[in-house]
């Protein structure tokens, strides 16, 4: 054997190194794909995960949520404790859903949730397990039953399954709900990336929300919903023709349980009636007809099917299948949270992406400090705005000297890193801010006491990662974001410049009403006035120059 | 029933709608995850996953790549074929290769290779799958034997497993290697993310690999090697002790086939041996024993071993199971294909991050248009510098009023998108380019005639999502970029130095050959000199005035 022969592998060598891996293997060696590569980040990451699922469940049985968020720790180990009021979950699916990735309700319907992807909080539990060895201690009551279930749970991750430790049945005081407790090596993280900080940017676009946080320093924060009303639910929806591609209907036509072609495309398809059924195949041409049995089409009519799809008119897409926050709502959430002179929003009509409907919702929160700080009352006059009363918890909108802040959201949940990586400051850094009197430089975000918040609201939200941290510059997404961010930015001209004449009128202002009562004394001199003469002159004066600035 | 209980699921109706999500069905949903969200980026991403693979597979086998691209099309349907002369693969592997996601010889271990996710080549199968319906066509012929294999393979996207459509056994000219075929939608991408520019990326970091691309236009353009000779096999490594949290710690000490502790230590680390091993006992305390069996080791005990192992002295990891290019490499391939006056090139010492070694290469072409264009002779006079002859594919580096090109690679792929999500790119922009004399705006990168080339390569490289586009921002890979940035912002700060000294120089040299004749004539009638006088004058005062400039 030559020393080549030593060191270079054989196509059979190789061969018997293939193997299978297996995706839970696969995320724990890639963990920060889904959000954990560090101990801090870990903490927020984790609150994250286990708050969507709250929401989602309390929304979708009818349920106003209140959720309570713990997070304490004894050196680098940490507790996260998530307690939500929701519809409780039922026992034999608890281990699965907190103990498997890839495992879940929400992926396969196309309707607005927050999660989608069925690993966010099992993925938790794995990097608890990884950098402690501890399970998930699960608590949850179904709303009717007597008793809570309890369970120990970690994960098999060559197997990709759930291991029990533990399963009891338990009294708890909740009538229904669910807790989910996981330790790991985590970090106290303060400022702009903390618990907190996304828990107020969670109340921003979730009114009818209220968190309570009792933080690592045992302090309690509560976050009190302004709407004791729940979001319309959003409706489920079925695929809409021009968004399948010819593979994707190909695997429908074979897997349907419908027995003619025309059924097929009524039963399995959003936005396809009769007519338009009829009218499909009468374009896909010879070889096939609303009888037409769907697994037996072959690949070469499927095509044909597929281009007569794209060549018929349909209407487009249902749009319930998602629910803005709302031009309201949104704009109450900015007031409460953000401290600023100006706010605008606006909710653009419902778009679609590779066959998927979303909606993009642009708020601006603009001014304080080196705002414009001035505006004109009731009576004509001008005056100092009086700083609202705002919390000391509020988020503050960017400092004059600074980059505007920007707030993301995807399905109503706050997006906190990769900002830069994410669709939503692209088109934010693409918008041409000096347009509208801002300062920007080529590539940046304009430099403004300002924050943007951008809502994308979607069946089906791109992310970037399986951490859904950032969205994916789908050319129909970025459309709408920069046509409502240009929307805000006009608006925000308009006051800036209104804003800059309040500014030249006050400033003269102050000077006449400095100057006026000396012009009368002189007057008075010159003219020999008597003083009600001189009182009498300087009125009108004021009263002329008042109305000349008006005009 | 209210309208409420028509509208609200119960815990119930959720449990029923909870399902298992295919692994293929979710990357068919987020194929944007594996670089598959336009049909431009899908011709370029499937080059990229092919070549990847016959690379990795030659080197593997001790054979000198020798790669044949081509692509066609007809419309926006597209035909990608990559060809190897690498050692083939066994047939009964094929099928699941290509035709099923997680699945590969490369995850499991701890070496460089570029293919590290088992899931590109297969995506590429099921993108073609998804828009065009069709099978990807491969042929592959192990050395040695007599025939080669030639599969028709699609992926059961809801089982994640292969469909072998046709398979037989056929003649073929090549004495072994692969070739892959698949036909998708596409559509031709020309400049910075072309296919040719993927290909001539790839050959500045690979100059051991000849590649032939025949494009769209079916014109042939190769990229010959410089070097016969293939960069040294990196080795398999085991973990380092450092890199392993507390949670696969007990893992491994319950799935090994070690039977005492002292074995486990020493088997499944690497830089452990007896002494070490008995050290990290030692430091573990009581309950634990060079004897102890290790998968009867309880919680308490394995937390302990595992803070033991971190006050223990143990070696920094092997590094040679990372190959980075070699600087004399890489300067070969930026001279050869990118047009500057000055190259400069470090490669950093190894690293680790998450117990992961990785090393850090970076190289700087800077110059033309704009650049300095100067340089002193062997004589010590100063002379224009003579354009290169460059080929006219030559990458440009940046123009001068234009921010710096970045080119990225990892494990010696290049990585075309995403920048902007890239630790690369993050390191670049917080370099302060300003120090080293060049234009920066705060956040941006150098505004520069100007390429950096950063190569980074290690057992696992934490890219941001399965695409393998951008890698990750783990601190300790930040900090290795930095330093190396640094270290070549340094360098060329001097060399620009060196070059303002020049033109000031040059500049005053022109103005002395200029006017010094005139002042011989000047001197001569003042003095009354003879012409040879007047010679011998000029030559000493030029003399003089040259030896003033070099002291």
């Amino acid at each position: 054997m030559s020393e080549d022969d030593v060191k270079h592998a054989t196509a059979f060598e190789m061969a018997a190194r293939q193997r299978d891996i297996s995706v839970s293997e696969f995320f724990l060696k890639n963990r920060h794909l889904l959000g954990f590569d560090s101990p801090s980040k870990a903490v927020v990451t984790t609150v994250k995960e286990a708050v969507d699922n709250a929401l989602d469940a309390c929304e979708e049985a009818g349920i106003l949520p209140e959720i309570r968020v713990r997070v304490s720790h004894d050196g680098d180990r940490y507790r996260v404790a998530v307690e939500d009021n929701g519809p409780g979950i039922v026992e034999k699916q608890i281990a699965r859903i907190f103990g498997k990735l890839l495992y879940g309700s929400k992926f396969h319907k196309l309707s607005q949730s927050r999660g989608q992807h069925g690993m966010g909080i099992s993925a938790a539990g794995m990097y608890a397990q990884l950098t402690t060895g501890k399970p998930m201690h699960i608590l949850s009551r179904v709303a009717g039953e007597n008793m809570a279930s309890e369970l120990f749970v970690s994960i098999d991750t060559t197997r990709n399954r759930p291991d029990i430790h533990r399963k009891k049945r338990v009294k708890w005081d909740r009538p229904h709900g669910t807790r989910v407790e996981v330790e790991m090596e985590g970090r106290h993280q303060t400022g702009a990336h903390s618990v907190e900080a996304y828990l107020k940017q969670v109340a921003i676009a979730n009114p009818h929300v209220t968190l309570v946080y009792r933080d690592p320093h045992d302090e309690l924060i509560r976050f009190e919903r302004s709407i004791a009303k729940l979001p319309p639910r959003p409706t489920e929806i079925k695929p809409h023709p021009f968004g399948v591609e010819l593979g994707r209907l190909i695997q429908m036509l074979s897997s349907t349980r419908s027995r003619t072609l025309r059924h097929f495309l009524e039963d399995e398809f959003s936005r396809v009636g009769r007519k338009t059924a009829l009218e499909i195949i009468e374009h896909a041409g010879a070889g096939l007809s609303a009888r037409s049995y769907p697994r037996r089409i072959a690949h070469a009519e499927a095509t044909r099917l597929h281009r007569a799809i794209g060549r018929t008119r349909i209407s487009a897409p249902r749009t319930d299948c998602i629910v803005p926050i709302g031009e309201e709502q949104l704009l109450d959430g900015l007031r409460k949270e953000l401290d600023a002179d100006f706010y605008t929003v606006t909710t653009r009509p419902p778009a679609v992406y590779r066959g998927n409907p979303f909606q993009v919702e642009i708020g601006i929160a603009y001014g304080r400090p080196g705002g414009v700080g001035l505006q004109r009352d009731s009576e004509g006059h001008i005056r100092k705005t009086r700083r609202g009363e705002k919390s000391d918890t509020g988020l503050p909108a960017a400092r004059a000297d600074e980059p505007a802040r920007l707030l993301r959201y995807a399905n109503r949940v706050p997006l906190l890193y990769q900002q830069s990586a994410c669709a939503i400051t692209k088109a934010a850094v693409q918008t041409n801010w000096r347009a509208y009197g801002l300062r920007q430089t080529k590539g940046a975000l304009p430099v403004a006491p300002m924050a943007i918040l951008v809502h994308v609201a979607s069946v089906w939200v791109p992310f970037t990662s399986e951490s859904k941290e950032a969205i994916a510059s789908y050319p129909e997404v970025l459309k709408e974001l920069r046509l409502g961010l240009q929307e805000c930015g006009r608006r925000l001209a308009a006051y800036l410049r209104r804003g800059e004449r309040l500014q030249r009128e006050y400033a003269r202002r102050v000077h006449i009403e400095k100057y006026l009562p000396h012009i009368g004394i002189a007057l008075q001199e010159i003219l020999g006035l008597s003083d009600e003469e001189r009182e009498h002159t300087v009125t009108d004066l004021d009263e002329i120059l008042h109305r000349k600035r008006k005009s």
